[in-house]
């Protein structure tokens, strides 16, 4: 069992990555049509587990001591396979 | 018109951030339930276009051109309403 748990600021926090990555998509000729661009993490774990539930709760707990930081970001957990 | 592009490490190239936060993972107690984790970068891109094609062929450019290594990344893309 897998998953994937997405991470990314929350709206209002300033993305400087992304707006980085905005600016340089517009000088190699992408100024139409980006609008905008936000960037944040891929967190892939593989887990002992075929417990739907189980492995959604122990992955809820992981998000909220280590892989986000809520004050400015938020998650997102799926469960694959 | 929105594009969400995953963009992560090659099998077979090491992954240090997601060795670091499996680590991590384990001496908070999360060892029997976590077998692997790898980490990548997740982008997400408003575009100016209502053409589906149009949005996948310019994103896959704008893949090669900078959003991805393709020497030791891999990239996927998802083209959303």
């Amino acid at each position: 069992m897998k998953a994937i748990v997405n991470v990314g600021l929350k709206q209002g926090v300033l993305d400087d990555q992304g707006k980085a990555t905005h600016h340089a998509l517009d000088t190699l000729g992408f100024k139409e049509i980006v609008k905008n661009v936000r960037i944040g993490k891929q967190i892939i774990i593989e887990l002992n587990s075929s417990n739907e539930e189980e492995a959604r709760t122990e992955v809820t707990k992981m998000c909220e001591k280590l892989l986000a930081n809520t004050v400015i970001e938020d998650y997102n957990i799926e469960i694959v396979g």
